[in-house]
């Protein structure tokens, strides 16, 4: 398994932001080839301090090659262009390979 | 379960790095009181771009209110100390809150 993994910074309109990834931005994700699920978490600060991140969405593959071609399908492509639209605060894309994951 | 998830940037030197955090820095976390388990994923990057981040490590624990016990712990404070040792290159810190987390 891999995950597509997206950081979003904190918006300036919380609620806007919410409803935009609610009624736009996750029915385009919802057909990405290949996804086998998407786990949506709010990001907590530590120690007071407030966290850099507002929403962390987790979209899950089962192998790299499947994650890439979702990226380069319609939706991936629309899906990229619709972030420019509703995560101008700032996102952080990167990918993590649980197939090689290890405990600590 | 919550999660606190530590996202490292990439060092200088990331063998140098590799070795602290497995000889150093992953036993002072074992220490944690109530920890449930560590991830630790190498971040790859998306669309011909290299990753913002090395290494994700993420620690679980049954609540929030568990996780701020262990960062309080002896432990907890020596981590931190630890961390401004071998990850100067940058770390970010935030909780994710599983218990809340939706399907998209």
């Amino acid at each position: 398994m891999v995950r597509l993994i997206a950081l979003y910074n904190q918006p300036d309109d919380p609620a806007a932001f919410d409803a935009h990834y609610r009624d736009v931005h996750a029915p385009i994700v919802r057909r990405y080839p290949n996804l086998r699920g998407v786990r949506l978490t709010t990001a907590d600060g530590l120690g007071g301090r407030p966290s850099p991140f507002y929403l962390m969405a987790e979209m899950s593959f089962d192998s790299r090659s499947e994650l890439d071609e979702a990226m380069a399908s319609e939706a991936g492509r629309e899906s990229g262009r619709d972030l420019r639209t509703f995560a101008q605060a700032g996102v952080t894309l990167f990918v993590a390979d649980d197939a090689a994951a290890t405990d600590a």
